[in-house]
């Protein structure tokens, strides 16, 4: 099976070019890009669209779409303990498929071509994205305390479980990660074990890591180190680490990240609608960090839009900073896409490039909000909005094309969402 | 000729309500709001959807969009010195118009249904206003210098011939305000006639005011004063006073504008993009200055999408304050529409209340990132996006409906921009 998406023009052409570039994509790959003519079985006319590498978002919480604008404006504490923690008590195996279900949605019409999630009923999730068509790198939500010795670990036994049934599964887009909550939800031991399989096994690992002053600052008084110098100590730097948040990491904990070549993801919605902070991007770019993008979940965002994430992030850093060149918008865009595809481990995506995973979304330069277009990297920064989306690609199937998922029942996926998650913790 | 949207809820349902509520436009204002059985000439069948007041965008440079993405990721002098200025040379009425027509395109999509500008050739932004149906507060862009003489002030002229030909035009849609660039971009003399004028004949007055540092400081050097404490002096406050950005305001000046009754426009996108800094809102709120919300011009943003510039208030505050609770989502929805009336002088609009104005946006909440609702207030500020905008409607007036604009004809809109503005300055 081979389709061919033409006229379009690239990011590097910065500006319409002449939209004559023609992108053939050959099984799940990308097989040429050129501007000869050439055929394949299907054709995609992509005059006026700009194509990209789709975005890849690094940290997610896909079923707390069912706690969307449930609890906001909150401190942290009466928002953790006082609503999100008792209704996700409430929490079955089908609130977790049905909020799923409405999370991958949200994505594919975004944009968004792989998302790493930590949670719970994580079969559930992996079902999802598998049916949809959509790359994950799945973590089952891992807490522990001095309790949890091996033989009663049920916690780490799913996740033994999960990676026996979903690792690698559909063609490799499904990859099980192991995962830490945080240093400040779990015991010693039982963070040593989860580190140590993860290595043994060349598996990558989610991790909460710095994300408020509280928890930076409270594992500093427990263990004597920053929670990066901690994971560090137990070898957990050595596994494919990505970090969530980051946002209080010291210059250290930076150089820690740029030596094991651990990842970041960034979260800015969430740390600033939840009042953690801004995290040190450009620290850590100049160090040498892989950055990376995350929406985080639902209940701290509102939304699972990275393209507004990457916008998000693009300007903000220069306000608190009081910059307008803290940031580049290339390097924003790389960040959600290319160094999203390295953070999850995934060789050979995120780039447009002949032989890479084709990964794509085609973006329409027509909408109001596009016009003119003197450059590309600056429309993906700061114009272009998710609704411009026309198709979204996932090793080269397609998911979604002018208004259709090809994959879905989008009004079943609503019905369920609406019907299951509106009063699911009532 | 009467219009009955029917079956919607409304903000303070705080959820989806019971969709009962059936809301007359009569000519227009809003007649009647109830859950009666009521008849009229024309029905929209609001089932599903949100009813909300308009968005009021308080400072903008619509003919801007001319240079969206033009030169970005700059410091403030090579952009304005190498970039935005030298451009603007080349304007011309043709490009001002059609960058308005654009500008006011997107604004309409958007659910916006007023918005203030200062900027050149504003007779062509008037009547491209007057055509579309939205409301505007237009200001004619002042800049002085010691050599500018009452005999010689063409810009003032050209001001009082604005007031002349629009002031009160469209059934009061137009206002024409006085403006006042900035205190470092004019002359003593010149601001006091201005100010001077705009007190004598009860007119708006458009300034930016404290927008950088360097502006902030700059005044203190130059005249011993911040520049609210100038426009104090020279009785400026006493006009109806918009000030645009108010990022640097001292404590002191945020007493003066409390005092005088001072509307702040915000603009945070901008303020973010530029290096500016932020804006004291919760100071201001306390104070009880009247905050509103503006998009900025499109080289500074770069959309016109005020619904996007509310939820980027709604997080940031919070975020540069490491605080949760430092504005609410309520507060953020007000800001973006009663207060943003009050700040153009407009009297009965900007809520949704029987007698008011009937400028409406009816919002799909079934996207999507808008399932499930479990509170309006936060829909509105964390998850909606203007393109689930499904209805725009100014005085009565349907300006769009499901996809259709009704006063534009967006293709030529569209067409023309593309080759008018793509190269206007080459």
């Amino acid at each position: 099976m081979s389709i061919l998406i033409k006229n379009v023009f690239l990011p590097e052409d910065c500006g319409y070019g002449d939209g004559s570039v023609n992108v053939l994509i050959d099984g799940a790959v990308i097989g040429k890009i050129t501007k000869d003519e050439i055929k394949a079985d299907e054709v995609i006319d992509g005059r006026g669209h700009l194509l990209i590498p789709g975005f890849y978002n690094t940290h997610c919480h896909s079923a707390m779409t069912a706690l969307r604008g449930y609890a906001d404006d909150l401190p942290l504490g009466p928002w953790l303990f006082g609503k999100i923690l008792p209704a996700e008590e409430h929490l079955t195996a089908k609130v977790v498929r049905s909020a799923s279900e409405l999370a991958i949605a949200e994505m594919i019409r975004g944009g968004v071509v792989s998302f790493s999630d930590m949670y719970f009923f994580m079969d559930e999730t992996a079902r999802a994205a598998i049916d949809s068509g959509i790359k994950l790198n799945i973590a089952r939500g891992y807490t522990s305390d001095d309790n949890t010795a091996p033989e009663n670990d049920f916690r780490f036994d799913e996740t033994v479980e999960l990676i026996r049934n979903f690792h690698g599964a559909a063609d490799g887009r499904i990859k099980v990660d192991m995962c830490i909550h945080g240093e400040y939800t779990n015991a010693d031991r039982a963070m040593r074990r989860v580190a140590e399989y993860a290595v043994d096994n060349g598996l990558g690992l989610q991790i909460h890591v710095s994300e408020t002053t509280d928890e930076h600052k409270g594992a500093i008084e427990r263990r004597g180190m920053t929670p990066m110098q901690y994971f560090e100590s137990i070898g957990a730097l050595k596994a494919g680490l990505c970090a969530a948040h980051c946002v209080k990491v010291s210059d250290e904990d930076i150089a820690l990240m740029a030596k094991y070549g651990v990842s970041a993801s960034h979260n800015p919605t969430s740390n600033m609608k939840l009042g953690s902070g801004l995290m040190p991007i450009r620290k850590m770019l100049d160090a040498g960090v892989n950055v990376s993008l995350g929406t985080d979940g639902a209940a701290s965002n509102n939304n699972l839009d990275l393209l507004k994430e990457m916008q998000f992030a693009a300007l903000i850093h220069k306000g608190f900073h009081e910059n307008p060149t803290e940031i580049t918008a290339r390097e924003c865009f790389k960040i959600a896409t290319e160094n999203g595809a390295r953070a999850q481990g995934r060789a050979n995506c995120g780039r447009l490039a002949e032989g890479c995973r084709a990964d794509l979304a085609l973006i329409d330069t027509d909408a109001l909000n596009n016009i003119p277009l003197y450059d590309t990297y600056s429309a993906l920064a700061y114009s272009v909005r998710s609704t411009d989306v026309r198709m979204t690609a996932v090793d080269g199937k397609i998911l979604y094309l002018d208004g259709e998922f090809k994959t879905l029942d989008i009004e079943k996926i609503k019905y369920d969402a609406k019907r299951t998650l509106k009063n699911f913790f009532i």
